[in-house]
């Protein structure tokens, strides 16, 4: 079984539609492509209680890693590390190797530290410190027990350079994903469904989504057949089950296109 | 207070990052200029105990209106309607207004009504039916008590132009966005923070959130300044705080573009 991550990402900017989720789908592909499974993307508000009982909750459910996206900056609302240490119950803490990232920064800049920008230096004690080779909030990266929990920033460019930089280190490749797809036309998804149910059924390594692209009548639809394993062998099944599911699709007067 | 709202979008295709969930953007913008707040969106697999229980803990959490979308059409994993019910403790039953919209559709197309095509009739009982103008799953709106549970399909298409089609009946406007913005160049956001910090306490009203656009360095921020309400004095009073924040930033030797 592929190792369950669970995304939660941070910010009221997510909940009033002004920003679109590029980055929990970013994530989640990035994921998927190393063999882990994302299980759940939350989205919530820039509230302690929450990020805290949501922290503590991806673990109940059984999540062995968690990442968060957004509130690492310096403003009043930027409260993801404390409220995370809140849910893992660490202290949350001064780390002397962030504050030195971040003093650099700002010397760089002549500007002083002031305490929101030491604030920025607040991780959850034991931490990892992430270099943000973008911005200036550094991420951290902290176990509870058997639970990592990283902290990204939720600046898009900001967020994909550190995880760049750490995935292999921090996410280390335990499979791949592996995918075919099929493009039918002239089939309903109705009179394909039921095809669709029996090869997953009969073939549990891998799941088959069909995508409406078009409405029933007109129907134009792409299978994505995929499976995220650390077995080899699963490649060829799945493109075997692929075009067992084309030639279905093709009895039944699809054209593939 | 705003109404509080919970998104819970559903779909495997969501957790391995293959569609960005511009569902939830977009429902979370319209849901905010009619006045109420989502509070949270979650985004999880189509699993039918997660999605019971994700459905019960929203209405625990103090939600009064529960949105899915995804999981209403013909497939084996197109399993919401069964496991909303699940959730709310109603029967799953075929509603009859709803297997006549589906049996006219398929007679139109010439196609006999399959169990997978039937099964699309299955709506909580005592639900709403919400035609679907676009493709073939009808929607469905259900009340447990005072909570209201709307199903609208997942394809994007269909779901916007089933929200329009019975938002005014279904979310009738509560009050409204009202929104400024400041943007400003040469001040880095952990300068801005304390006054942007002050203003939100003085003003428990509105909210401000500040959106980098670059790196500390060459500073270029956008300061949101908005309200939901049903107040109509709140407008000019979030006028006059984004004007207050604007002089303060030029105070700080900012540029307002």
């Amino acid at each position: 079984m592929p190792t369950p991550v669970e995304l939660l990402t941070i910010g009221y900017e997510l909940l009033i539609g002004k920003v679109v989720n590029t980055n929990a789908a970013w994530l989640a592909a990035e994921f998927t492509k190393r063999g882990y499974s994302v299980t759940r993307i939350t989205c919530i508000g820039d509230n302690e209680d929450e990020i805290a009982s949501e922290t503590k909750r991806a673990i109940e459910r059984g999540a062995q890693i968690i990442v968060t996206t957004g509130g690492l900056g310096p403003t009043f609302d930027d409260i993801t590390a404390r409220s995370v240490s809140k849910g893992l119950s660490l202290d949350c803490v001064i780390n002397e190797e962030a504050l030195k990232m971040i003093e650099q920064k700002y010397s760089s800049l002549n500007l002083p530290i002031t305490p929101e920008r030491k604030k920025m230096a607040e991780l959850p004690r034991g931490s990892k410190v992430l270099r943000n080779p973008v911005g200036t909030a550094p991420g951290f990266a902290v176990k509870k027990g058997d639970f990592l929990v990283v902290g990204f920033p939720g600046v898009p460019q900001e967020l994909k350079e550190m995880f760049k930089l750490y995935a292999d280190e921090l996410f280390p490749p335990k499979g791949e994903m592996v995918e075919f797809f099929v493009k039918a036309r002239g089939v309903p998804e109705s009179s394909a469904a039921p095809v669709v149910e029996r090869l997953v059924k009969a073939n549990p390594f891998l799941y088959i989504k069909s995508h409406p692209q078009s409405s029933e009548g007109s129907s134009y639809i792409e299978f994505h057949v995929y499976s995220v394993t650390s077995d080899p062998r699963i490649k060829s099944a799945c493109e075997r089950v692929a075009k067992e599911l084309a030639s279905e699709l093709i009895k039944m007067g699809a054209v593939i296109v």
